[in-house]
Formats: C-alpha cells, sequence, structure tokens
C-alpha cells in the first residue's frame, strides 16, 4: 500500500479527480520545470506504460489474428512521441507494430524517438488505406496516439480530420492515448472516434468521468506532492505496477 | 518468446556473452549515437530496471527492520544517476530509500534527477557514519551506485576508497550497479566489497562471469541490431519484464 496516498485519501476521501485542460497542461509544466523531470524522461514512461496496458486489454493470446499485428497512428507532437515509445515497447513485448505516422515533427526529441523505432526494423506506412477493410484485416487493434491533450478540437488540421473519418469506421478496437483524438479535453465527443480502451496518463482528464470502455491510469512517478497539491485522489497501484485499471 | 533473439540463439547456440569495458563502452556510444537513444532515457530504464531487481531481491515482506529502510550510494557520474532513478522508483514501491550523494555532479541531467529524489521526500545524508555498526542498525541493505563501468578503478579519488573501507565492513547485504565499486570491468576483486546482488546493465561484464550471488540483468529494451552484431546471446525475458535472474 502507498503509504502518502493512501494517509491523503484517508483524510480526504474524495472520488478520483478528472482534470481540466488548464490542471492537466499545469502539472506537467510543473513537473517539467520545478519537479526537474525531463520530456524524453516523462515520454519514456508514459510510452512504456501505454505497452503495458495494451499488455492487459489485449493480451498475445487473445488476439483474433495469427500474427499480434498493431496499428500505431502517431501524431506531430507529444502524444505522437508516446505512440512512438510505445510501439517500441510493444515489439519488445513480441506485438509486431506497424506505425502510421503522417506529419513528421521537425523536433529533435521527437525524431530521436522516430529512429528508435525504425532501427527497431518497425514499419511504417507511407499512407493509411482509406478502404476500411484492409485496415480491419490487417491489424488487430489501433493506438490512437495522434492529438492528445493539447491539440485544439475545433480546428483540427489535414491529414488528421481524414484519419478520424476513417477510425470512426474501422470494426477493430481502438486504444487511445491520454484523449481520445477529435474529443475535447473535458467533454467525450458524440459523434467521434468510439475507443474500447483508454489510457489516462498522470490523471485522467474531464471527458473520461463517463467513460465506458476499459479505462487504464498511469502515472504511477507523479510525485506525492503534486498529488497532494492537485487533489488528485489517485488509487493505490498494485505492487511494482506503474499502471491501474480503473 | 522473443523472435529475434530466439532466432539468433537458435544460429549460435552461444552462451550469454560477458563484455569487455571496451566493448561496454562500444554498445553505449552506438546507442546514443546511431540509435538516437537520449542519456536521460537510458538512466530512467536502467534505474527503474534496478528498483524492479531490488523488489525481487529484497521484496518489502522479506526485509528484517520494521521499516523498509534502504541506503543508495551514490556516485557523481551515471552510475550515481541509475541509483538516484532506482531511489526514486524505490519510493514509489514504499520502500525508504535514503541517500548518500557525496559529490554532486556539475551535470545538468545529474542534478535533474537529484531535485527529483528531493522533491519525492527522500532524504538525503550529508556524511556516511564510520561506525559501520549504525549503518547495520539502520537499514536492510545498501545499494551501490558508486562508480560504475567507467570509473578507474586503479585510481579511486577520496572520498570513495573510504567508503569502500566503510562498505567492506557492514554486514547488510550490499546490492551494485553494473559493476562493483573498487571492481574492475574485467575481473572480479578479491579484496573489494561483496556485493550479495548484482544487477547488470545492458549486458554482463567480464567480472561477473563467476559471480556467485542473485545476478540480474536489465537490457530488454536493447535493439535486436546490437545484440547480434555483439553475438549477446541475451536470454528471453519472461512476459512483460524489463530484467531476469541469471
Amino acid at each position: 500500500m502507498n503509504h502518502s496516498s493512501a494517509e491523503a485519501r484517508a483524510e480526504t476521501i474524495e472520488p478520483l479527480r478528472y482534470l481540466s485542460k488548464g490542471e492537466a497542461a499545469a502539472i506537467e509544466t510543473e513537473l517539467l520545470r520545478d519537479y526537474r523531470f525531463g520530456q524524453q524522461q516523462l515520454i519514456e514512461i508514459w510510452g512504456q506504460a501505454c505497452a503495458l496496458a495494451i499488455t492487459k486489454a489485449f493480451p498475445l493470446s487473445s488476439l483474433a489474428k495469427k500474427q499480434p499485428t498493431v496499428l500505431v497512428i502517431c501524431g506531430p507532437d507529444q502524444n505522437g512521441s508516446i505512440g512512438l515509445v510505445c510501439a517500441r515497447h510493444l515489439r519488445m513485448y513480441e506485438y509486431e507494430p506497424t506505425i502510421y505516422h503522417p506529419q513528421r515533427s521537425s523536433q529533435s526529441l521527437h525524431q530521436d524517438f522516430t529512429v528508435q523505432c525504425e532501427k527497431m526494423d518497425i514499419p511504417s506506412l507511407s499512407y493509411l488505406p482509406t478502404e476500411v477493410q484492409l485496415i480491419n484485416d490487417a491489424y488487430n487493434l489501433v493506438i490512437d496516439a495522434m492529438l492528445g491533450p493539447d491539440a485544439d478540437c475545433a480546428n483540427i488540421k489535414e491529414p488528421y480530420p481524414g484519419i478520424l473519418v476513417t477510425l470512426k469506421q474501422v470494426k477493430i478496437p481502438i486504444a487511445s492515448v491520454d484523449v481520445p483524438s477529435g474529443w475535447d479535453v473535458e467533454e467525450p465527443s458524440q459523434d467521434g472516434i468510439n475507443p474500447e480502451v483508454l489510457i489516462s496518463l498522470t490523471a485522467p482528464k474531464k471527458c473520461a468521468i463517463s467513460f465506458s470502455g476499459k479505462h487504464f491510469l498511469a502515472g504511477r512517478f507523479l510525485p506525492y506532492d503534486i498529488q497532494k497539491k492537485y487533489e488528485l485522489n489517485l488509487p493505490d497501484y498494485p505492487g511494482t505496477d506503474c499502471l491501474i485499471e480503473l
């Protein structure tokens, strides 16, 4: 049992907190600036946690297709970097990830994570088939690491609206990283994509309050003082697990 | 089962390779330069793996003392940074680490990892008691993250020789990170410290060939091409574990 968070919860007995867009951004800024975490370090921690969530939600033995294929769609920013790290770890866990990465970032960190995947011989699609059946047939699931909490969902630029149209039609499960692409951070989208699995990073966002799929939370690394300051009321993580199913 | 490494082993049927100092350095250079891993990222991966090894070798329920105290001695360079990350993760796993960090590095990465520990309220000793009984009484074990494979063991400067004298006398177990401090990378020390646990990073070094204690290997993240190039013949890691007991 986690002493500090258990104490905090005993004092408050409050339910898990769901973050606004501003709170999520403030926590990340504080982690980087005051707690001196590195972006590279956080992305590695989050990406590995996402891969572990996939092994729990979709164990190798449960996959419908003969090959343990996974399509990982990576956006140009931090959410996409997390997807790249997730793909690398999935490869080590014996999955066969394929990356679709429509816009490469000019950010050196993002490029480094891309090279790490290339050097692990993880294939990359140059375009996404518009024929949805091809995606349904080729992969067991899609990981949506496109837009994340920083995106302005009212103003998504190509190629992402087109990809979302495709994802709304796929029949294989979608697992979204932190915030499903196209959703507002604070509200689920009524006509958007419909992920079966959501992996919340650090703490869940308001859009996940009524999420009815499998919901994982990956945020064990979070310093206790931040947990208290933002009254996150995080659950106790079992054993040495870096994530928990809510 | 890990397809690629299993194939590599089936072809060669060679035993696990133990690295020379030069090979260990070459692999690290290649990871950073060609595979574009970041130092921060590698240190996070290694430090977390060390903490997991400690949970396996010394589970909370097995500790002799009432408090799950651990003394983590951190050197000024990379091995020390790994110790800092290990301490941070141990804190999250409900251990009570205390850091002894005699020389702070001027390197910004090392300072960042130090701040992360301070912000997790991990206490730090300003000096190491010379009265060994005080160490035996206060801690369940010592983690030796002092010198690592880059140190010139024939030319260790103060305060480290004095700390090694103390560590040779402690009765509680020592767990060493990568290369026991004071040992040559390629040869165990006859009159040096005598760790009960060794956590080899990436691949074991030559000094570990006849190591008789509990020996863990943490190197699952290693790209398959590097494993092949250096003929590492790494074992298959079970499930999603990032380390294996040899």
